[in-house]
C-alpha cells in the first residue's frame, strides 16, 4: 500500500476552494480499522455543508461526504467485529447505535460524518471499527455507498419507525435518493406505492421500479388522485420531502390513523398545516432524521434477502466530485455516486 | 316514573333560542336503555356547536351537549350489558368500539353525541346500549359525567397513545378540563408533571393536585423554564392544547424521542412551528380526538382502582344551563358541571 | 330465488350423522343480509368439532363450518354495509370487530360460526351484515372462502400481533393451510422463508410459492439447519403449529428478541420447554386464535394490492362433503374448499 | 488513596474457598473510572455462580456479585461521562446499551460483571466509563446498589416491555428482591398489585408498601382468588417467577390480551402449561434477563420523580458476606446489601 492518497478537502466554507490534496495515509489507532474506498454516495446535505457550514463546528481541512464503501485494509489492536479484506459501508451518526437517539432536547445531536466529525472524500479512512458496519453482499460498491443516510433514512420512517405492512397505500412524494428507497422498501415490503413527480418521464420510470400509479403534481390535483385511487381511504403512509408540497396536503390526503414521515434538509424551512384534520384522523406526523446503526444492519439483510438494488442515476470518477454535486441541484432520479 | 320530562333545546343554529321544552319519556327500542340523567358535564365544543353549528348536520329540535352520567330505568329487547338500576355513563363517538376510528381520510368520522347525533341535555335519554359504558364505582354523578370526552381524550393521548411511563416529564399546557386530566393521570402513572398557565392561582391549585411545577407563562420563558427544570433533557410529553401557546414552542421544548399531542377544538386553527427540531428529534405530534369506548373502560378502571378524582369547577343546577355554558367562556379550572 | 335450499347438517356429536337436509331459505332480519353461499373452506376444527363437540354449546340441528365465500341476495332494513349483487366472506368470530378480543381471562370467548353460532354448509345464510366483510376483487369465490380462519390466523400472527419486516427470517412448520399462508404473506412482505416438512414433495412445492428453503424434519436437524442457513442469527419469527415439532426446539432456533406464534387446534396439548433460552434470548411467545374483523379487511387489501393466491389442494363439490372432511386427516398442501 | 485494597475472590468453583484478598488498588486506562465501592447487592445468581459457575468461562482469582454504587475516584483519558466524587451505579450486562440485545440466537450473550466479567466485591473496580451509569439522588449508597440487576428486571419486565398503565392488575409472586420492586414499579404507575406468598407476615409487609392485595398460596387457590378480586378479568400482567408456582397456573388466571414475564434464575427448570388458554386468550409471554443501560438509566430517573425506596431485608458489612450469601437462601424479604 502506498503511503500517500489523494482527499478533497477545504480550508474554507464555500465550495470554491475545494481541492484534490495529497496526504499521507493514516494510520490505525486502538480499535480503529483503515479502510479502502471504494465509493461514495452524495447527499444534498453535503452541498450544504460545503456551502453554508449549516452552523456546524468543522474541522479545517475539511473533507466533506459522509457515505462511503469500503474495503477493510488493516486492522488496529482490540478490533472483533471486522477483518481484513472484508467489505464495509459508514454509519451516518456513529455514535447512534440502536434505541433512542443521544443527545438532549435542548441540544439535538448532529454527530455526522462529513460535518462534526471529518468526511469521506479520501482514499482511505480509519475510523473506529464502531463507525461501520458491515456491507450487502448482493450491491456493488456504489450500490452499498447509498445505504448509510438516504437508504436508512426511507428504511427508518417505513419500517423501523412506520411498522409498514403489506397492502399498505404509501404516498412518495418526488424521486430523489430517499424517495426512491421509501418507493422500493415499501414495494418489497407488499405496499401498493403512489408516486408524485412534476416530471412525466420520472414517472414512468418510477413505475418501472415498481410504483403501482405515478401522479404528476403540477398537472393534477394529487390529494383528489390519491382519493380516487384509494376509494376514498386515503394514504396510510406519507412520505414527506419537506420543502416540496406542503404539509398541509399532506394532511387533507392521509387516512385515518394514518402516518406522516417529514424527511428533509434542515434549512430554513417551516411546517404548517389545518389542525381539523390533524385531529379529526389523528395522524402520527414525525420526522425523520436517518436512523441507528442496527436499524442500517437491518436493512443491509432486507436488501440481501428481499433483492433490493439502489437507483443510481449517475456514477462520476474520484476526479469529477465537482460535477457530481452540480449533479445534485438538477434533481437526480436516485443517487448519484462517486466511484474510486 | 312520569311520561313528561325536561329537555333543554333550542330550534335554530345559534344560542339565544334555547329554552326548556317539555317533552315526553322515551320509550327504548330493541338493544336500547332508559337512562335517568344525573348529571351533564359541558365542553367548549358544546358552545360552538350552539353557536356556530360547527357545519354540522344537525337535527332541530336540538338537544345539545355529550357527556352524561345516569341511571338505568328501563332496558328493551336483546339487552345485555346492562340492567335497571345500574349507573352508566355515554360514550362520545358511539360508532368507535376499539382499534382504529370509523370514517375513511377523505370524510373523518364526527359522529357524537350532542352534534350529528342527540345530546343529553335532557332528564331522559333513550339511546342503544352500545353507547354507554359502566360509571366508576368510586366518583359522584357530577364526576363520572366528565369522563367520556375530556377524561377519554387526556388519557387517549397519555396512556393508549401515548404509553406514558413513571418517571417521564409531562408538560401540561393551561388548567381546563383536559388538561387537569392530564396533570391528574399522568400523576398517578409516575411522571413528573409542569403546568403552564397565565395565573399564579391556577399554577397554585395545580401544584396541590400534585403538579411538580407550575410556569407563569406570561411572566417567564416556558421553554426555558422546562430546560432548567429538566437538566436539558426536555419534555417527554407536552400536552399540547391548540391554539394556545403554539405548536413551534413545544418543538422547541420536547425531549430527543418526545411526543406532542395536539388537543384542541376544531375552529380555524393552524399548526406551524420549525422543521430542524421536528427533524433532528424526531418528535411524534399526533392530534388526539377524544378515543374509543374501550379506552373509556379501561379508563374508568384506573380512575377506580388508582383513586383519581376529577376537578369539577362548579355544579350547576339543570335551570342553570345557561349560566354554565357562560361560565365556559371565562377559562374554569377543571371542569363545569350540571347537575340533574 | 327458490325457497328451498339445502344444507349439510347432523342432529348430533359425531360425524356419522351427517346429512344433506332440505330447508327454507332464511328470512333476513334487522340488520341482517341474506348470502348465498358459493364455497366453503374448511378447517381441522370443523372436523374436532363434528367428532367431539370441543365441549362447546352447540344447537341441533348443527350446520357445521366457518368459513364461506358468497353473494347478497337480499339486505334487511337498516343494512349499511352491503348491497344486493356483492360478494362477502364471513368472519370466523363475528363479535370481534377490532382491538382486544371479547370475553374475560376466566371465560375466554369462542363464539365462532360452525360452533356456538350457527354454521356456513348451507346454500344460503342469512346473519347480520356485521358479520361479513366485502371478499377481495382478485380471488374467485373458493380462494376467498380460505380467508377467514386459515388466512386471518396467519396474519394475525405474522402481521397485527408480530410486526413482520422485509428481510426478517421466518421460519413456518408445516405446509398445511394456515402455514402456507404464513409462508405466502411472509414472502409478500420481504421475508425470507424457512419451511419445515417431512415431505420432500412438499418442501418442492413450498420452495415454488416462494420459501427460501426446506428443511426435511425427518432427515435433518431443524435447529441446526436454521443455524446454518441463517448465520447463527436463528429465526427472527417461528410460526409453530402447536403439536407438531415441540416448543422446545422453537426456543431454541429462535433469534435473540425474536417471536414464536403459537398456532394451533385446542385439544389435549401441552406446551413446554427449557427456560434458559426463553431467558436469555426474551423472546416474545404468544398464541394466536384467528383475529378481528379489522385485521380480516386488511388481510382483503393485501391480498388484492400485494397479489396474494392462496394455495388450495384439492376443490371438492357440495355432495363430496365427506370426502372433504376425510382429506383433512391426510396433511392437505394448503386449503381444502367445497365449490357450491 | 491508599495502593492496597480488600476483594473477596476465590481460585475455583465452589463457595467453601472464599476468602478476603489484598491486591494493588487497579489503574484507570483510556476511557475508564476508578470505582470507591460503597455498596454491593447480592442476587441469587451470584450464589450460584459460586457454587456451579453456571457454565461460565470464569477468570480465577474470581471476585464475584455484580451490583454495586460507589464514588468515582479517578477518571483516565477520554472518559466524557463522569467526573471525580460523583456518585454511580453499575451496569449488569454492559455490553448492552439500548434496543436489540447482543448475541445471537445459537449463542445468547450473557456477559454480565461478576461472571464472564469480573466482579464487584472489591474495594475499588477500574471498569470503562460506559459500564455505569450516575446513581439516583434520592437513594443511599445501600439503595442504589440494587438497581442494576433486580430492579432493572422489574423495570423491564414491566415498563420497558409491559408497557404498564394506570388501572392494570398485576400479580406479583412472592416477595424477593425482583418481586418487591415489580410491586413498587406497579405501584408508581398506578397499577393494583396483588401479591402470592406463602408467609402471612410478608403479605403483611407486602400491603404495608402498596399492594392492594395479598393471597397466600399455601393456604388459598390464587387463581381463583385473583377471579374474585378481579369480577372474573384476570390479571392484566403476571411477574413469574420461574420455579416458583408453575406457568400453567399463570395461564389459567392471564386475562385475555394479558402477558405473563417469565423471570427466574437459570438452572434447571422447564416451562410447561396448557396450550388451550395461550391460544384462546393470546397472551404474550416473554422471558426477561434484566435489560440494557438505557432503560436503567430510566428506572434512575423514576426512582428519583416517583419517589421509589428498595426494600432491604438487611445489611451486612464487608467481612460478614458469608453471612450475606447465606441469607439469600433464606428467602429475603427485598434485597440482601454489603456495605463498605
Amino acid at each position: 500500500m502506498s503511503k500517500w492518497m489523494r482527499a478533497w478537502s477545504t480550508e474554507t466554507v464555500g465550495p470554491h476552494n475545494l481541492k484534490i490534496a495529497e496526504r499521507r495515509v493514516p494510520e490505525v489507532g486502538d480499535g480503529e480499522i483503515l479502510v479502502r474506498t471504494t465509493a461514495v454516495s452524495l447527499n444534498y446535505r453535503d452541498k450544504l455543508v460545503l456551502e453554508t457550514g449549516m452552523g456546524l463546528d468543522l474541522t479545517f481541512p475539511f473533507v466533506p461526504a459522509s457515505d462511503m464503501s469500503g474495503m477493510v485494509e488493516a486492522v488496529g489492536k482490540n478490533v472483533r467485529r471486522f477483518k481484513v479484506g472484508e467489505r464495509v459501508i459508514s454509519t451516518f451518526a456513529p455514535g447512534w447505535l440502536d434505541g433512542l437517539r443521544p443527545g438532549n432536547g435542548r441540544t439535538p445531536s448532529y454527530v455526522t460524518l462529513g460535518g462534526v466529525l471529518p468526511g469521506v472524500m479520501s482514499e482511505y479512512v480509519a475510523f473506529p471499527e464502531d463507525w461501520f458496519v458491515a456491507a450487502p453482499i448482493s450491491l456493488d460498491a456504489a450500490e452499498a455507498s447509498t445505504l448509510p443516510c438516504a437508504g436508512l433514512t426511507a428504511w427508518f420512517a417505513l419500517i423501523e419507525k412506520g411498522h409498514l405492512r403489506a397492502g399498505d397505500r404509501v404516498v412518495v412524494q418526488g424521486t430523489g435518493g430517499v424517495a426512491l428507497f421509501g418507493l422500493q422498501i415499501a414495494k418489497a415490503s407488499g405496499a401498493e406505492v403512489i408516486v408524485t413527480s412534476g416530471s412525466e418521464e420520472k414517472l414512468e420510470r418510477a413505475l418501472a421500479l415498481g410504483a403501482g400509479h405515478g401522479i404528476n403534481r403540477l398537472t393534477e390535483d394529487w390529494v383528489e388522485r390519491v382519493y380516487a385511487l384509494t376509494d376514498d381511504h386515503g394514504a396510510d403512509h406519507i412520505f414527506e420531502i419537506a420543502g416540496g408540497t406542503g404539509l398541509g396536503q399532506s394532511l387533507k390526503a392521509v387516512a385515518a390513523d394514518g402516518r406522516i414521515s417529514v424527511i428533509g434538509v434542515l434549512e430554513g424551512f417551516e411546517i404548517s398545516g389545518p389542525v381539523a384534520p390533524l385531529l379529526l384522523k389523528s395522524p402520527v406526523l414525525q420526522g425523520i432524521s436517518v436512523g441507528h446503526r442496527r436499524a442500517l444492519e437491518d436493512l443491509v439483510g432486507a436488501i440481501d434477502r428481499a433483492g433490493l438494488k439502489p437507483v443510481i442515476d449517475k456514477r462520476y470518477k474520484f476526479g469529477e466530485f465537482r460535477e457530481a454535486l452540480a449533479h445534485l441541484d438538477r434533481g437526480p432520479f436516485g443517487k448519484v455516486v462517486i466511484e474510486f
